[in-house]
């Protein structure tokens, strides 16, 4: 049995992670912490986990974290994580950590999109961790950098497209879209219930969004040179859930079956990647709660056009499920340990 | 491990039924039947289900529905549901019935709310499947009629009243509220997106919901005298969940905290209702996806009534969870076996 | 033309009374006021006004506000209200305060449920502005307190039988429930679209709620003696609406069709109260965005309880719309005027 | 006072054309029709109409509804319109048609997307109904065929850059997510609650959706030259909107500064179109209820695209609004007579 902790413990992917660790028949959650409810029980923050798990939050001293813990899950807003991450390693412990800090490999990118890294060192120890791309890695990783969720839902969307070589790298466009979990848990007016609901909208647009150098660092990994893409997110009146619509041109023309076969092959034996028979589409309804993600790859006959669907549940493959298959692969756990739950749906 | 036949599959309440037993460690689903989409995958009909449970859904032959199971789940519609019934315990089979068929143990009574019954000779056998009331009994039981939505959430809040006899029995009100998923899934106008969106209603005002019958049967037995009651159903709009507030006058006088302890004692080691702490209320939201029915009693000072409010996911406590759970206990596995998942939340 | 202000602006009620006075024929907004955006364009804070009312918000300060303005709307916070009400009445303005301050005839009941009441003077002016129940007074009032959301539910439901005197006074249960407007557009956690989303909830139970003294001081004006209630609010997953079940017991025996004749004769005329056909039900969703309440009385045969359900939108007939009939009448303009618009749906 | 029919009365943009016209001081409707609900009220249908709007709904007979109107307004699923369409304009009715069978002028294309067309003659006579793009012939038109919902958040997204020729008319992709009330009134089971609510998906992926023609007859026509799309539609959990994220290669690079001043040119005086300020992007909670189209152009400077995303109600000025501004171009009065109510929000 693995003791585990989870620091930032009080917001939505920190909920996730206890709930799906609960099922979890190998470890066992033994610290939570959280700087705005310190001394309140996790369950008095969450009523959903009254009786099943009541721990006592604390505030964040690494130290102390790390006695208590072999593995941490740091779901920390960024820069906050590597304020404490470089403590982590230091005292051997593996981590998992779901911001940003250590996803761009190139610190000068980082400074750019966000501010000067404070720890570059460890950037070369971190792994991507998107186990479809990068398995063997995150295996022997003491440090995996869990992707974002926007990320997620579209290198998984492209890869095959990518390794293969069958698109134009120039004039991707990525159209996404996200529930409301996806702009976290702190009290904003423009996260209200009335101001979101019944109302769709874009964000970002213009190439502004922090997950952009995150995709293209991994895109352009896969296509073996640098590339960019057009990316625009949107906001769901939803709880949870990523659909991206991804455009690409073909180098040439490809049928439908070649695609759907280029797919099925690239993703053949991935426990979480759905390549969708053909006629049907993801809709983010059928992996909400689910580590899936669901992809359908379509053909546009009239323009030429290749178009990706992919849906993810931006909290469970796009956050706390993946860093929990990081865990598993980290710890040489059966990969979906723990991950079994079927999406809940209604 | 004990094969397990769901029939009536294609509905909200058999989906239900397939994600909580996909996760069960003893029993396996090996038939599903749906008169609508017999010859297809039931992962056609909900694709969350797809590369975990593709099985082809069959058309209800009782005979052959028998052959492949050990234990057979009723998802039917009431008057559906004994029509195949008495097949199944002929053949000696297990049946835990989902429907309203076997819920009454007066055939005079099921036939001045719905019609005519059926199989009155089975009445006899059939026990009423709410383990907090009646645990002894479903152990031994060959057919446990698992308890309506609403009944669920009003008794487990009015048990401990009236068992206690604290309360007056006459002018008990209980006012409800439910998800969409009470519906049903069947395509009719009224149950449309945009007709039910953004609007709260009542319904069946006045005394006529059918769970009425049962809900007074099951309060008279606990207060060992027949009683009526004043019932107000309500549609909200939202996936799943009933929560009732449930309005009583006591006896004499109660305070809030003899109130909380009576409540605390009575359901003292249950795994699965959750009396909240004074000041904390219950939401459908934190229940969500569980198996749990959490109970607030309140005290108003200012008019000496007793509020209860209880919450379940209609789903799960209300309908597919509690059938596992008494599938549990009639088959002599742990009764939380399968049922530990938290809530989804958000 | 009148000049109108509105004091408090960047709330939902304060857009709504821009809305609906923006197709009144007789009025002009002249004024807006608003500590938190002063210095923006109203267009800015509610991008619906763009090129429609992109006024400059301004600071609350009275004497300027009230050489703006002949009438002034105070949508403001309790106690926020009667720090400015006798200045602009003293200024001769009349003035319609959607605020609790003036409510509430008799300063020591405020002061128990609210605070110690700063204007006591300025409360004998005041008139509630329940137009049905107190028309020929509202037409006088310098000053018109208007109701709160939930009293106007009840006490509409309610007006018919208690006049008459048919049912008993011990003993009425309002169970309410209110979209989340109703809570206002300060940035809360518990206001998040994420936490209220898909979740049904009780609030405020055991008499704590402070509609309670203002709906039981015009229950007890229409009954003709001191009466109390049990009152229970809860949230509901939507933006807008109010539907209250109220039950009470009649005095003897009613039949439907003389309830309804009841019903029916008390509000005859009135143009926003409507009665429903018997059989039918209210819900929220059908008077959205009007100034419609739409009524249903039933009769329990089982229980012989009476139940009658209304249903209002919040921000309409349950402030702005009826702060703009209150206008109307204290102005002397047609009482409709302004407020024909149909409910939108869906 | 012009008499005014409204064919297909018991949908949601028959609903919406009553709405709008209820409040428009030139017309009086006369006569509802509806197959599914003949002989009904139409209040009855939608109780939100109730004691506003009580006409009986009657069959479809071309004569007699010819016989109570001046103008008729066919709001029918394709096909149906042109059955009835010849009668009304040879009996020298005015119409404004919302279905898709005199949108195409090319009898061909519509053979090819739909089924063989019906009444080719009348082809000719209609007009495109557009009014920022084709005013001066809608006024003189008789019959006007009333654009889908999707083409008009596209075409006046595009047109300004189509008719400047500033963009390569190759590789325009448009991204769109719609609302619910899109789907219609029709039981079926992929629109009930349940299945919609808490999913954001996808369909008609790979240029199959029967708007593209349409979109691409009137950007062709804006281009001067023959061009194709890629479409995509989305379904999102609300009632109405349609949100368009358009994008486009300029043919040289435009400065943020010189693409606003050329929508704000071409778009100058227009009342239903809100160019929005640098830096504020649409969202179809804004529009909800109203006639406007916002749209933001944007540049991303990283790649070099234009982003266009516009927004509409898709009942309003994406079907009976924009119906109504045909029909006081048709017949003289104001353009925005009857379309001046601000959006609803929340």
């Amino acid at each position: 049995m693995l003791n585990v902790a989870i620091v930032g413990a009080s917001g939505y992917t920190g909920l996730e992670l206890i709930r799906i660790l609960h099922c979890h028949p190998e470890v066992a959650v033994t610290c939570l912490t959280s700087e705005q409810s310190a001394g309140k029980r996790i369950s008095e923050v969450f009523p959903t986990l009254r009786e099943r798990c009541d721990i006592v939050l604390e505030n964040l001293e690494p130290v102390r974290v790390a006695e208590k813990a072999d593995i941490i899950f740091t779901a920390l807003p960024h820069k906050a994580a590597m304020e404490v991450v470089p403590t982590f390693l230091t005292l051997g412990k593996k981590v998992i950590d779901l911001s940003a800090d250590y996803r761009l490999a190139d610190p000068a990118v980082y400074g750019q999109w966000y501010e000067p890294h404070m720890n570059p060192a460890n950037l070369k120890k971190a792994v991507y961790g998107l186990p479809e791309i990068r398995r063997a890695k995150i295996k022997k990783a003491q440090l995996v950098a869990n992707p974002g969720c926007y990320p997620t839902s579209i290198i998984l969307g492209l890869a095959p497209l990518l390794k293969k070589g069958v698109i134009e790298l120039a004039g991707i466009i990525a159209d996404s879209a996200s529930g409301v979990t996806g702009a976290g848990r702190s009290a904003k007016v423009d996260s209200l219930y009335c101001e979101v609901n019944e109302g769709y909208r874009a964000y970002g647009v213009g190439g502004t969004h922090r997950h952009i150098p995150e995709i293209e660092q991994e895109l352009s990994l896969l296509a073996g040179t640098q590339l960019k893409l057009t990316f625009t997110p949107h906001l769901v009146p939803m709880d949870r859930g990523i659909l991206s619509t991804i455009y690409a041109t073909p180098c040439k023309l490809l049928s439908v079956d070649s695609l759907a076969k280029l797919y099925r092959d690239f993703y053949a034996g991935e426990p979480f990647v759905r390549i969708l028979p053909t006629g049907s589409l993801p809709s983010t309804a059928f992996v909400r709660g689910s580590n899936f993600c669901d992809i359908a790859p379509v053909v546009d006959p009239r323009t030429g056009r290749i178009v990706i669907v992919s849906a993810i549940d931006n909290l469970v493959k796009g956050a706390s499920g993946q860093a929990v298959q990081n865990m598993n692969l980290v710890c040489g756990f059966p990969e979906t340990m723990g991950l079994n739950g079927l999406a809940l749906f209604p």
